[in-house]
């Protein structure tokens, strides 16, 4: 639901053309709730409104926009503005966010923007997608080694509205290498001893990341370290830029999202789900669809070539999609858990044996309770067949759930020893490689189980 | 794999009892990083190394360590000297912390501690998991509004060392009702006019959370504003804590994480994967699969019900994977897409009509792609057929895809609609529901296609 409490108001204002009116509206609130009041006006309207306040406000409100508002405002509005709006933009935003218009409009923005601005925003631009340096911003409190308590806080105090964060202070050398760091707790504490040299306070074993690492793994290392931001360096250890708690926030979520995306064989959607089009997201649902559907294929050429035991044992059909879903139930549980504890490390390629020997007793335990339920049903649902006979459903359900928990557990496992990411082996994926294995094991099961078939069957097999 | 690096000279440290070395480790690396090398040690020994550092730093490290460590170490240790760490410890992970531990031994930990800590401990605990008083902490830098900047800044670095956070400065009356917000950054970019009142700069107008709401709300809008922290007040607007970032992207990983199990049926681990007891997890992942089972057994019911035209035309059975597999697939997909998009906002209950529109365009792409690639395999696989009785496959194929999407995409709407929360909606549920209606699809479309059908088991429908 758009929140419409103040559009009335906002239009009027607009209309009347009211800009000390708009302008005491964007003073008012919080940026991020000016930009959800605004939801239900135009980019254009919404970008009018702003550009009354001052600019570090309206940059601000601006950061809060929904992307696809932000990319329309850049794509129609007036160019001077928004280089002006682009110079305000913290440094990481700004790269995000051009690199997603059309390229000429970028372009014209750039050429308005000052010089030393445009140099930053070239150097980011530099930085592929996914990297510590693409997430990190070059507005970070740098400060020599010679200062002292006092007078860092008083350069903090000049510095302070242009940068992210005045929190963690940097030290660096002529050469901007990277020598320590001291934060502003430790200043403000220190503020009766305003003499203390910087070098005396500073923190001199810092965890550095490179701009090249991956942005996962660095925001992994900011939650687990609970650092408000880190450091980023180039290979020769000079202080590049920083990476804040927020972009780390962005990054967890983003990758949350793409976890669920592949859990579900689904691309990752770059837009919301009514934000992307029809084709694109039928290419990122259809390819994985499709790739699935091949697989699938393999269980109508199995089922036919049991074609024999299916005539002589028709009852046998009816308890194929059970068979099936259960295997892969409990497939897609195992792969998800040891997925999920690799990612997490609480499972190492090390630990393989002793997980597999889990999965093994909680395959027996599973399969063994499914097993008796689907026996009882078994007996009730058919008059046909001998109560052995009927033995095949729940032998076969315990082996597909026991073969279900190990290949669930056991390919994660293999696809991190092969070096290649095992999240990207969807639970779909693990599912129909269930579904055929399941399928062999049901028609193995019911051959050695029913009188008569075996013969018959044995050159079919 | 565990750290090895230090583990030789710490042991050898610990046999020679070389206080000062151990204090010397403890100093020199940050206490996550210290936590990490001493993963090889037992329990006993990580306390024995820790207790050489002073007070903060022997907190600070302990709190990096693996929970279960921690535990063993509360289990295990004496008394005196953990009471003291607990009085050390930051006032929400204490909490947590003490809630995880035998009542007794929390109990006998807690009667050493000073009474105002204690005290402190017993309020966070009334607080029911998953709400933001419980993810909160006490120790926030809390000033009158009388102070100026100067004053201000020398309480601050008074108060520094015992706050989690001293980058805001909540402003409260003389009963804590919160009046405003100050940030570091203010009181450093003012600190040349020491004589401004806070009153003059503070923020009034503040987004706070009350210690009732859920976790998952507050830790998203923490996240939508990029705060630090954010206040979280009582029904009367008394400020009693605060939730800062990194309690926030605490909750946001556990809560991708519970997403994670629920997508794959497991109800959410409490600790890792090896450490949860093997009857645990069974039960974890035994009632969703169990249950899935039920449902699934349906399935068994159906295809018995259709017994006669399975016995007439026997191919029908090759298919019946390859059909529900390509329902299920669309249908998971559909239902995480719009799980997501709902969580995210991007769609509402009032797109409910366009929602459902797009998936039935979706449904008609995919499902005829599907349908095309399937007729084309049927033909060659099977001689029996006519043409036109298999276009049974390809007809079931594209109405089942179309039954998917839509049911993966409506159920999670209605959920909503009726108030329940749609993730508790997990994609194997949605899968066992498009099964079944996936093999009544198919007879209905085989009864129709396939001549001769119709008329004898017209009574079994």
């Amino acid at each position: 639901m758009i929140n419409t409490l103040y559009l009335p108001e906002l239009r009027e204002m607009l209309a009347a053309e009211d800009q000390s009116g708009l302008a005491e509206f964007c003073r008012t609130l919080h940026p991020a709730r000016i930009a959800e009041f605004m939801e239900g006006l135009s980019p254009q309207e919404a970008w009018q409104v702003i550009q009354t306040g001052d600019r570090a406000t309206c940059a601000e409100i601006f950061g809060f926009l929904p992307e696809e508002i932000q990319i329309k405002i850049l794509e129609t509005g007036d160019r001077q503005a928004l280089s002006q709006l682009i110079a305000d933009l913290p440094a990481d935003d700004r790269v995000d966010l051009l690199n997603r218009v059309d390229t000429t409009i970028a372009e014209d923005v750039l050429s308005l923007v000052p010089s030393d601005e445009r140099r930053d925003i070239r150097r980011l631009q530099a930085y592929p997608e996914g990297t510590a340096g693409a997430v990190m911003t070059t507005e970070m409190a740098k400060l020599p080694e010679s200062l002292t308590v006092g007078t860092a806080l008083e350069e903090l105090g000049r510095q302070a509205k242009d940068l992210e964060t005045i929190y963690y202070i940097y030290i660096v050398d002529a050469e901007d290498h990277l020598r320590g760091v001291v934060s502003a707790r430790q200043l403000v504490t220190r503020l009766g001893r305003p003499e203390t040299p910087l070098a005396d306070i500073m923190e001199r074993n810092l965890v550095t990341v490179e701009a090249t690492d991956d942005q996962e793994l660095v925001a992994g290392q900011v939650a687990d370290y609970d650092f408000l931001a880190i450091p980023v360096v180039d290979q020769q250890q000079r202080l590049v830029g920083i990476i804040t708690y927020d972009d780390v926030i962005d990054v967890l979520r983003e990758e949350a999202e793409e976890d669920a995306y592949r859990a579900a064989a689904v691309e990752p959607l770059e837009d919301g789900y009514l934000q992307t089009s029809l084709l694109v997201l039928a290419w990122k649902r259809g390819f994985w669809l499709f790739t699935l559907f091949l697989a699938a294929l393999l269980t109508a050429f199995a089922l036919k070539s049991y074609e024999q035991i299916i005539d002589q044992v028709p009852w046998l059909v009816f308890f194929i999609p059970l068979i099936m879903s259960s295997g892969g139930n409990s497939g897609g549980q195992s792969a998800t858990l040891i997925i999920r504890a690799l990612a997490n490390k609480d499972v190492r390629l090390s630990d393989t044996r002793r997980v597999l020997a889990r999965e093994l007793k909680m395959g027996l335990l599973l399969g063994s309770t499914l097993s008796l339920v689907g026996y009882v049903v078994g007996f009730l649902l058919l008059d046909g067949p001998q109560p052995l006979e009927l033995l095949t459903i729940p032998i076969t359900l315990l082996i597909v759930v026991l073969f279900g928990t190990l290949c669930g557990a056991g390919l994660p496992l293999l696809f991190r020893r092969l070096g290649v990411d095992e999240a990207l082996m969807s639970t779909p994926f693990v599912t129909v490689l269930i579904d055929i294995g399941g399928i062999v094991i049901y028609m193995m099961v019911a051959v050695r189980m029913i009188g008569g078939l075996l013969e018959q069957v044995r050159p079919a097999l």
